[in-house]
């Protein structure tokens, strides 16, 4: 099959990939669309070491499984979980000790014709729910996780610093707790989709220091980092949703201080992210910038690399 | 009145510090005896601005105030708070916006012959608990401030970094919860007197990596915050008990895949503190390496600053 293949951290299309074969328990997916993340142009950088065929947002259509979900759109949970360990048996799939992640993590991703996944991760898409949306639901239930984490409500000031794809969406999300809501960004363009939603956005300068409850970090890089820090009051909360390339370098002693609590957060639930998606609560549509054949892939990914771009999605057919 | 007291990071034992007046609401308390803390250590070395009397941990006697603590031991919360900012609001004083800080920030300290506090701040001593004994009640009310942020039980593995001062109170604190306790440190000495309490110590390569529920950096220095960092599990929390000299350099991206917690944890609750010390739950005299005169102060100093030295008191009379 047709896939692209990270290797030595150059990106290939390849058209031998053997396709996957379904171990128990698995199901066989014909993938129909995937998103490009900004952590798979991490894997590319050589962030993390991985090989093999890269991509875990997906939107694809069941070949071989459950009779309930054969012919069915579905997305998918991207651990792939052992079932055994304590995490496991905690219900905390997505820690598990022993996963796989899909494109991340020792098992083929969604940049090709076919993935395969265990058959508990996979959801099936409400009908009335396009895949050009429901590509969007793993970045939109990792957005969610923060609301899994941190409780959030009509009384909190929340900071949302980055305006790129994850900070659009985890802006969404928080605009719906009805918190007083402000996000920060470098490009006009994307604030001003947040504006025609009745969100606040503006540049670091409007952000009043030891101000805000909760400060999402969505740009992984140290100056987001810094003043998602110095915009909290004492005792407020920082939740870390991007990974950073490298180090960071912060001052311990302001943490104890104030009391202030670093969390990190990562993969988030699907079923509510379905749900908002199918109530047309969260616009995700204003987040694509392109979309490529999956043949057409390194050109995707060149432009999924310039600055300023929102979603690219790769189609299959 | 005598005093110890620092201006540009030199300190010096002053016989004509003027005593200090009580304001509204406030008391005068003759110091009986202090402890000299490693945030005094660092005052001196500068990592904080502060001119005047140091010292915030204290026993009195109260010499002017309400009738009820006349003439009673007191030890004393140290944050003096406004009464009317958003945390004095919410009860939290001692994250008050506009505070001053006992020997720290704006007010001066206990390492002189009066000090005065606001009159909440005071809790009188149980007769049955020994003013060497009450000198601890601010650090063991700091230990205590853990178990206000984070739940622990006996289901959970807790790793304690650190055997100083600090490191030995939260280590006993967090040994009443009954949970999995082991406590890291570097000086055989200081283990055993763990160890004849019935704590489990060890030296660092002990430590079995991603096994710990929470974990509890008590040393100041970044190889005692990787060795906590590592020793968590997925979504384990770390509490950053002691304060930084310079910057924290750490791994952001593996508290995102993690979900790791960073909590930091400044000063607790005195009630409980004072309540654990008269029913002898606590054992603090074993902390004891040294009391020197207030005369001496310069000399005690000398003793503190050495490695391995636990807590130097002084006493006035």
């Amino acid at each position: 099959m047709k896939g692209l293949w990270l290797e030595n951290q150059q990106l290939q299309l390849r058209t031998n990939i053997p396709t996957p074969e379904p171990s128990s328990g698995e199901a066989l997916v014909k993938v129909l669309q995937a998103g490009i993340c900004n952590t798979d142009l991490e894997l590319i950088r050589g962030y993390y070491p991985y090989q093999g065929v890269i991509g875990h947002e997906f939107v694809g259509m069941v070949e071989q499984g459950p009779s309930h979900l054969l012919n069915q759109r579905v997305v998918g949970e991207i651990n792939a979980a052992c079932g055994n360990c304590r995490f496991c048996h905690q219900g905390v799939p997505t820690h598990c000790e022993n996963r796989t992640v899909l494109g991340i993590v020792n098992r083929n991703g969604a940049f090709a014709e076919y993935l395969t996944l265990p058959i508990e991760n996979l959801h099936r898409v409400p009908d009335n729910v396009s895949t050009d949306a429901a590509t969007f639901t793993e970045p939109l239930a990792a957005a969610l996780e923060i609301q899994q984490q941190v409780s959030i409500d009509a009384n909190q000031r929340v900071l949302v610093v980055g305006d790129g794809k994850l900070g659009q969406l985890v802006a969404q999300t928080l605009a719906l707790t009805g918190c007083d809501l402000l996000v920060i960004g470098r490009h006009r363009s994307k604030l001003a989709n947040l504006e025609e939603r009745g969100i606040k956005t503006g540049f670091s300068d409007t952000v009043t220091p030891r101000n805000f409850d909760v400060a999402v970090e969505c740009t992984g890089n140290p100056a987001g980092f810094d003043l998602a820090r110095t915009s909290l009051r004492s005792r407020g909360v920082l939740v870390l949703k991007s990974t950073y390339a490298g180090q960071l370098t912060l001052d311990a002693s302001s943490l104890v201080v104030d009391e202030i609590t670093v969390i990190g957060s990562r993969c988030g639930p699907f079923v509510p992210a379905l749900e908002l998606l199918a109530e047309r609560k969260i616009n995700v549509e204003s987040l694509i910038d392109a979309n490529y054949p999956l043949t057409d892939g390194l050109k995707a990914f060149e432009h999924a690399q310039q600055k300023g771009v929102l979603k690219v999605l790769l189609s299959l057919d």
